[in-house]
């Protein structure tokens, strides 16, 4: 068994064999942080540029300072939009015409570029990845047109009534705290978003020190090391240049130390979005547990025991034994400060008081007398399996680098992670089931909600 | 270079080796195929049970005799819900437990069983899927709670406005062909539906002559042809037992024979779907090309052009050019018999006329002129990269096993099928677009269509 890789800032080159492939980790003496993991027998590769900045760490509107919610996702968008040596139609068939699987990816602690290739598309995929992060133009036409674009994303999502009531969750129980906006903004902060401002966003966030790269598979660390920083000190921004004299390392990630998930969102409410439906998505939950959560990995084992399959006891007790819905399970989030936990079901409008009341229950249920030995070794199998499946894929481990790198800063092997995991208790899991069934249970329901009866006495 | 693999019923064990991997195939006396794939270094396996029985086999309802419209996924969920030896917990602890990624899946010419696990979990999981598929117990008391979770998942397809829109699109092409049909039936259908009828549909369909096992990853075909076979000999239902004396091969397939396509659906129609939306979900299109039919390699290159990626045309056109919407492809749905050709964009109530417009004419503009050589070379270099991505992974290899064996009767390896690819003309893509263009395009708009302006004219 191989101890976990702790990625500590300050040592500058790391290579460790984890799990079947060879991790290596260099850190530019610009912050510049690039990891590969290199998958014997592999012809393919997972290749993506990371932007440690998210929609949490966008500006609200305050008094007369215009806001800029929703510049993180605008921006992704224009990152396709071209640079002064490629227009948006050549990145787009600089993927196209190698068959490659890529897009990008907006979240709220980081933005994601990727593309998986065969072996030898990799060394041209890092050129325009890099070219389209280091290097883009914001054209102020583009901007206008992919205003349209984004408007359209969020009202295909508006549609999208589990969509909906996921987001709504996220604001009910994260309350004024960035972590509950939506990651897009809303169809308002689109209409007004000035070029100028993602553009500031731009220059100030996207720099080497916020700059993570990593790639799995067919890959080559030196390879990779000398393209990415051949790329970024050809820019014509100088922000990019790894090069300068005596450039500092600003920082490792962006910081929010300015925000305390602590502060909002401590009681449990009841929200509704009233739309015409034919069922009503339910989404119940709380805070969980911070991606370096110590609970994690009890909680893990809770999770998949409650809600993380067909044998799962929400599964079980709603779908299989009642009929109640065509798909019931549980999930967590996690940041890097903060965490959520939510049940969630699709269900008949009739039938959504009873699905809520099933939920809690079975929630408080293992809050009161814990897991079956069974059960607990089931969800070992369950965790075990699935992980080493997921692990097949060098899109996984490209993600799974980038993750450790921006928020828990621990690598582990599949040994050693599953090693975690065996070596929680009963007591344990039954501990998190407990907290979470004791903290404030909010309710989010979306659909013809007047016709369900909920929230009549919330 | 490798000719492509024909799969002639009279031929009782095929091996060959097609690109990196060994196909085997064994045809026994009952009827039973069975195909499998090695792949050398893979640590996993996806092993499919498939059933050439889909909803176009089911019976609409006739004068007094009730049809049984839904009847093919009705059984496909209770399968999962016991036999004599496991009952619904089993099976799916079963999967659960090991980590498996297992599903099911009814289409309209066959039904599937899966499951994707490690290794060592093969014969396990062999034995649980062939045991579910053989040995139902169509418990009446499942049999209704199951109803109750069927209407769910019809009311969440229902509120999924593009969903609609693919349903929909389908009955207004095909007309009254069984293929036009949804799969699942009906809320109607699924209330009325009887055990019975069920029941039968099963007895009558479910049969070594109707089963083909397939396997891809780490399987060991004698091994996976010896385990199917003693799971089938040891059921209590006779018709499994492939050793019964003069037991005669039925039929490779259900035939079809009286479904003749081109009976149907010849106008080009204008539907719409009212429903409050922020978006209207469009289909365009027409009948398309059948899974055995010569222009498909045609038909494939001018659909990479039309409507395959980023940088295709209508990619182009309504998203990029103008911002008219976020999603905007064409796609082809091949059949034995018939196929349908659509292009889908989900855009602004304001804006639809306008993007049926752009979609009708990018079509025409193949039609009249075709396509430059630098997108015939880019869509050939997408299609090569993106089917080498994907046979990387052994569920694609799994189902492509069935859906030759099922479908067009022709396996072939990359090579094989890329040379096919690369042999079509110009001409020949400029008449594939012609074709579809000259015949009747239909259109298909659900939301909030009255505002839209659509439909004025049609």
């Amino acid at each position: 068994m191989h101890d976990p890789l702790l990625l500590p800032l300050d040592q500058a080159e790391l290579s460790a064999e984890l799990g079947g492939g060879t991790i290596r980790r260099t850190v530019h003496p610009s912050g510049l942080r690039i990891l590969t993991e290199r998958m014997p027998g592999s012809r393919s590769a997972s290749i993506g540029f990371w932007v440690g900045v998210g929609s949490r760490d966008e500006q609200a509107e305050r008094g007369d300072a215009p806001g800029s919610l929703g510049s993180t996702h605008f921006l992704e968008h224009l990152l396709f939009k071209g640079t002064p040596s490629r227009d948006a139609y050549e990145i787009a068939t600089s993927f196209d015409r190698i068959g490659a699987e890529s897009n990008a990816l907006t979240a709220k602690e980081f933005t994601c570029y990727y593309a998986k290739v065969r072996d030898a598309d990799v060394e041209h995929s890092v050129q325009v990845l890099a070219d389209m992060v280091t290097n883009s133009t914001l054209d102020a036409s583009e901007f206008d047109l992919e205003r349209g674009v984004i408007l359209e994303e969020l009202a295909m999502a508006a549609d999208d009534l589990a969509d909906v009531a996921n987001e709504r969750f996220f604001e009910v129980v994260m309350g004024d705290h960035p972590l509950g906006r939506p990651i897009g903004g809303n169809p308002g902060t689109i209409r007004e978003a000035r070029r100028d401002d993602v553009d500031r966003h731009y220059r100030d966030r996207y720099d080497p020190t916020t700059l993570v790269v990593t790639a799995a598979g067919a890959v080559d660390h030196d390879r990779l090391v000398e393209l990415v920083l051949a790329a970024l000190n050809a820019s014509p921004e100088e922000r990019w240049h790894t090069e300068r004299s005596g450039a500092p390392v600003r920082r490792a990630q962006v910081v929010r130390e300015d925000q305390d998930p602590a502060a909002a969102g401590s009681e449990p409410e009841f929200d509704a979005v009233s739309r015409p439906s034919e069922q009503i998505n339910i989404m119940i939950g709380t805070r969980g547990f911070a991606a370096t959560d110590p609970r994690r990995f009890a909680y893990g084992i809770m999770n998949s025991v409650l809600g993380g399959g067909m044998s799962s006891r929400l599964f079980q007790e709603i779908r299989e034994k009642r009929g109640l819905a065509y798909t019931a399970y549980s999930f967590g989030a996690s940041y890097s400060d903060a965490g959520l936990f939510a049940m969630y079901a699709g269900t008949a409008t009739e039938k959504a008081e009873e699905v809520v009341e099933l939920s809690r229950l079975e929630l408080q249920k293992i809050a009161d007398s814990g897991i079956t030995e069974e059960e607990h070794a089931d969800a070992l199998g369950q965790i075990a399996g699935s992980t080493a499946l997921a692990l097949e894929d060098t899109e996984t481990r490209m993600g799974r680098l980038a993750r450790a790198e921006l928020g828990s800063g621990e690598l582990y092997g599949l040994d050693a992670s599953l090693a975690r995991f065996n070596a929680v208790t009963a007591g344990e899991i039954q501990a998190v089931a407990a907290h979470l069934s004791a903290s404030p249970l909010s309710v989010v329901a979306v659909g013809d909600v007047a016709r369900s009866g909920l929230g009549k006495a919330g």
